[in-house]
């Protein structure tokens, strides 16, 4: 597997950031290669119409793409390319609430998909991403098997100390 | 005045243009010279791009914007020229009784304002250019003025009947 | 290619089948092979849980998961498989306005994913997945952008005929 | 009374315990044998499924379940058993100010019904699991009415401080 | 068993009634005695009172309170009586899309609880007034279970119908 | 009593005019003298001024204000008299479900309050404008005590219909 | 003037005392006699019931009553006396922003209004009652009147310090 | 260029200075010469009127207007003087998550637009008032060009230290 990026993770502006990363932590995990950029869909829309029609033909295979408040970014790059956009709203200082980034992103029209995920949820994008990847990829696949195994058995520790904590009679079993 | 459009109308679709040709009515009716077309932000980016770059020279003095949805094209238009872009905010069919258009053309980030104005209130749309042309065009300024005048004459010709019919004492003085 | 689903096409309800078909009849368009049945997260849990367990190794590559109100199904197949799932939230006859179903398909937590797609956006939820379908299928992947070219190409017919009515310069260049 | 529990308690996360344990507290309160543990629809659907088929022979009347986000163990629960399921919609860290838990645990189909107590509102859903034990137990039933007017009695004492402070006529009567 | 009543339905109006009668059906079909009138929290507050103070001694295990708007019905009776009360928001004529029935029920504060199910899901109110019973009536909690799996083979029907229709691979295995 | 009018009833526009009368025929009913017309904010400031600054004067001792939208008569009208305002929201054609007209209204700054009703609630607003005038009237404080009871009559011959086809024990006793 | 109450200022609970207070501290600079304390619907219905059903003939006017969640006191107030009725919406810690008070207190069935003012406007509940007190008390009514024209001068002070900060012309004139 | 007005900036109240200024200090930045001072519609109404009305002989081309919830000013405004309005939703202490301001100064009729800019965007309002003033000034005409394109370079400084920190293959290119 060379290193070329398969993934783009793009965000509106470097405030979003600390958010966006958790995609990026995710992929690094299961070792995707991807690139991690900004491209503003109202401050550089050129570079935005630029980095999506591109996007193909650079070896992309899916963009996960976050913006808060009017979210256009996301939108935008699914109507230059047919790859799959992952959406990301996130609750930006002056959102309101997160109800203008969610429907800027999830409520487009028909013809032009975007795959919106949860406010804030980067890390699932990232594991979204990788659920694509893992169609062509067994190592991914695997990978992503794993991690679910792993969250369950998080869980699983956690219900003994509960258990024990509260002297649950159903986890003695 | 020659007949070379100041006001661009635009809009995503032509399901728009019941509600988008009230504001083409009350430029008509002010002998603002105006163009409509068709400019989807989703299915022609790079007409939209291309109509946004060129709209300064060409004359346009301001850019009415109609969208429904997950309406990226007036905030899109706004990020390409530096023209005032008036937004409208379409009810469309799938829309979630217009939250989704307001708050995608409403909430722009700081320096790509858009200003935005009631939900399918494309006859404000209309009147707010109209305002706008009128600082450089006294005959537009006057029949503003007038279409005020008139605005009001209406409503107190409505408060004669109802007055007459509920006998109100008020608008006997 | 043989005739072997590579997408699930589930809904919670027959009542649903009118919004979700539009899936059905796009991936129909683009001859990818696919199955649409009945699954209930709430009548049927066990069915669900058979069929997400299942649906890897019966070849399936993407889940597209329709349902109304307090919307359990994408969400729980997601629990299940590492499959990519696409969720379209349906407004149903006593849904709050489409509020519950996005809400409730949207917000899934960290680790467990559903792309979300607009409301009753079904015809959106098979676009996408044929996108993802693509990444591994040229036909799947040219066809997607005859598509975008086509759906350009009736806007530009619709520019057409108004810019005709209207007397547009704009489109005469 | 044996301490065989007749009253479950789960929640989706152990980050969900601050809130839930208000349910825990009342029933300890009562005497009313409960047991407390973790289970994740969306990480341990199969633990969920186990927990609620096995639920009713276990001996459990009542299961309070509290979730946040897009919350699919109440309803998941009420798919599997007969036994009347609380619902606690949690506040979580990501939500969108609550919304999406309220609507996703109350906005459940016919056939499938959840008692959906307040935000947050662990403590409630004790008292009401109690109300239901009450209906069998009368040490229960009477301990309810105690209850009842203790929390009247408080604010009857209230009421005096208040009135006192204020030089409240109405209360001296 | 007698027929005296151990469900008690009531709505703060007749106009609730078309909805709030989908409690009684259920509670009939399986044979569950109860009564139904209407009891307006706004327009006559002292039978209210009478009717929840006297509840508990007539024999009533559950009252299933239906209202629109300011709904302050189910809230008021559990004010008064510690029988579990299930509150039906209903989304009348000039309800705000429901909203308001939903959070003045569902918003109660610590130490009074509703047990809310979803807009005008009245049937669901009839079940799990149902479950409740259930808890110490066999022939209830049977009937119950039958209802379960009768609604797993209702839709086991309409799958059958659609796999047919749509030759879904699935379910011919 | 004379007949001048002691309650202004003002609407924005003739279109709000078949949801206030509602308020007329409740003081008509009262013997309540009142004047009605139309006193628009946006198209006729002026006369608002005039209409609020001689209220007093004219012997108006409360004024019920009804608007739709972005509505500020209601507001505007207290920022210039001391007399009590009744607002009351109108779900106008292109308000948005109505929360438009009901935050417009309710949310007034402190120093100028406007007593809100409900969303199309003109009766009550007569209602409540005859509530403050009983307070100086024995004749219309007496007629609002029969009204109660009559709304409560009208409760008990309905509960008296219900209580028979529904063969209800509780309202034979 | 008597220092028996005209004005009565009810709260569900001692947690409302800090918002509630500003109506008290209104009323006191105004020396119109009221008398304040607690009844809250939900734990003291009949001290409620007792409460409003003796109002009118213990000489009170006019109540204030301020509640958080689902906050029935106001409408229950209304539902017993006939005295108009000020609902204070309170924005309590579990509250969904308030939306749930206010929809409870404002969203009244025909018949039985309450007059409702801003999320957590005590202050300007209070300048209500006043308002109303005033319409039978000269001394009141001219303190209404100082008390606008002391806002209005409050405001003009800060435009003198404004104006003289940014250099503006039009306040020199 | 004379040092006289174009622009005015009212808001109604100082506390809303610290979010308007920011239109201010574009204002200044561009050299747009500007008064700004406060106009409350509640407190000041012929304040108000007096600053509309002799808004246009006083030689402004425009008005930005700020205020937080039930927000009138802007509104108000508009329905005295044809200059463009801008509006400025502000979230004050005790707006609703600020929908109040937003709603209120949006959803205007037809015949009194207010051009609204997103939440607490006093700099947009800047900005919009200088695309509007560019019309018939070029040297504000090419600042804001200027300042388009370094809102751009800022983006691509921080793109640069991005995709250096990320090794970004992409903006090597």
């Amino acid at each position: 597997m060379s290193t070329k990026a398969t993934v783009g993770i793009v965000m509106g502006s470097d405030s979003d950031l600390p958010v966006m990363q958790a995609a990026a932590e995710f992929l690094q995990q299961l070792e995707i290669p991807f690139e991690l950029t900004i491209v503003s869909a109202h401050r550089t829309p050129e570079r935005m119409l630029h980095y999506a029609s591109t996007s193909k033909q650079r070896g992309l295979q899916v963009i996960i793409a976050g913006a808060g408040g009017a979210a256009h970014l996301p939108g935008m790059l699914a109507s230059i390319t047919t790859l799959p956009i992952i959406g990301v709203p996130i609750k930006s200082s002056n959102s309101i609430d997160g109800w203008d980034s969610i429907l800027s992103i999830l409520q487009m029209p028909n013809g032009v998909p975007v795959a919106t995920v949860a406010l804030n949820a980067a890390k699932n994008a990232g594991i979204l991403a990788a659920q694509i990847i893992a169609l062509q990829n067994k190592k991914v696949s695997k990978a992503l098997e794993n991690y679910k195994t792993s969250m369950q058995n998080e869980v699983l520790k956690k219900v003994k100390l509960t258990s024990k904590k509260w002297n649950n009679e159903y986890d003695k079993k």
